[in-house]
């Protein structure tokens, strides 16, 4: 099955949207996992075992698993092992570069497993094509991020329109397989309609509410598409590290939960 | 010292501005290199023994170790160990993340010894500021990459400028700590000049000489400055692949030698 069909068959199937993001900081973990032999795989097997009724995607940013060197990225690998196979796996990467390196890159992130890995379009087509050869794996593509410094360049008008506006429309043209979606943040709701405009039938990940205050209800309405199954909203420090405590597993997923529904009741699912 | 300053010193005390890519690939090793228990760095060894009087810089590409899984960063580890101290190491990753996730990108990378990385700029400053804290370390921001894609977005006319120039531009304004540098590809030999022009006193690195078809003497002539130090001038599978035979340290030494000579012979040293 390709994979943006799965994405929305496994959304609907669960009734969820809800993508956990699993950025590992070992600091932040509670004692009682910081003690254990591998504490990133301890504290993410506690957390899947605690969210996976509410999430129809966890997506673990490999920077997290990088800065803890080789321990971090045999952790990485066991968690994707761990996963059960009826939730999708995104591996937040944000890679680019020139075709014969991207290569590269695509062969390390789909042989950890992931069904989608983020890429970042700077470099343009040749550095997205490798990624999206196989029509059972795919890309979310970066539109418009979450964070403050992307105004620098994708809200600058190029050829009279916006950069991160070109991109989705590439971003379209380039969909031949049907596994291109979007990662465009909560924090900017008004520009998500726009965004949908141009792509109405690519998925979207829309990272950047909780910690980063972005925008829940707009970004459902902009971003579920008239199906109501075209995103996931992603989570990571809101629903990970809801508590710091013996707790944190109950209380992320209660978080989970507790997201599920509130998108579910913008969708009206 | 400043990292830029230090690129400038090792490229005088050496008379290089060759940059040696390690980009790893086993199977075009040579049959006795991949017999070895750890074949990659085996690779690594022979390759910067036969080219580290020639070489002002190393740039492993982190895809291809990446690939290799936990192995491939082992024997990434074990290469940045063995690099000789009067050397610059190039971490080329090309990454890219929202601020707090930048972080542990460079914390990935810098400790594992690199004294530059390359970053993509379309998410903006805040996700190159954790690259640029210590003046000791630094970045390329990708500005004009070599591959053919680059004509997708990069050469795209930003609010009347083309997106390279503007990224050009944006460098130059967060160069307050005087580590950054552009990269920018051999491939366009004109607009070095006018990238050149934009930011006089930030060092590029230029990549896309030998496989990619780029014009060595022009990017020379354009990319090296007034002063002949400005540049770093990269070729990858042009010397570590010059032969894949048993001779192959002896022909990238071979090869790493005349490039060194053919820069030297432009810019006049």
């Amino acid at each position: 099955m390709r994979i943006n069909d799965r994405l929305k068959q496994y959304c609907n199937k669960k009734n969820s949207l809800v993508c956990v993001g699993l950025d590992v900081v070992p600091a932040r973990f509670p004692e009682s996992v910081r003690r254990e032999k591998d504490p990133v795989f301890a504290f993410n097997r506690a957390i899947i075992d605690a969210t996976c009724e509410y999430a129809a995607a966890y997506k673990p940013n490999l920077a997290f698993y990088e800065a803890l060197g080789t321990q971090g990225i045999d952790a990485l690998n066991k968690t994707m092992e761990y996963i059960p196979s009826d939730i999708l796996t995104i591996g937040d990467a944000k890679r680019g570069d020139i075709g014969s390196t991207a290569e590269k890159y695509a062969e390390a992130l789909f042989s950890m497993g992931f069904d989608l890995v983020t890429v970042n379009p700077y470099l343009g087509f040749d550095s997205v094509k490798p990624f999206i050869q196989d029509p059972q794996r795919g890309v979310f593509i970066l539109c418009l991020t979450s964070n403050p410094s992307s105004q620098d360049f994708q809200y600058r008008r190029l050829d009279g329109k916006e950069l991160y506006k070109t991109v989705a429309e590439k971003a379209v043209s380039w969909n031949s397989n049907d596994n291109i979606g979007l990662v465009a943040g909560a924090t900017h709701p008004d520009e998500l309609t726009g965004i949908r405009a141009i792509a109405p039938s690519l998925p979207f990940l829309i990272p950047g509410i909780g910690a980063q205050g972005g925008d829940l209800e707009a970004s459902v309405k902009a971003g579920a598409g008239h199906s109501g199954d075209m995103a996931l909203i992603n989570s990571s420090r809101g629903i990970i590290y809801a508590s710091d405590k013996h707790d944190f597993a109950a209380a992320a997923g209660k978080a989970a939960k507790q997201l599920r529904d509130a998108i579910n009741q913008v969708r009206g699912t």
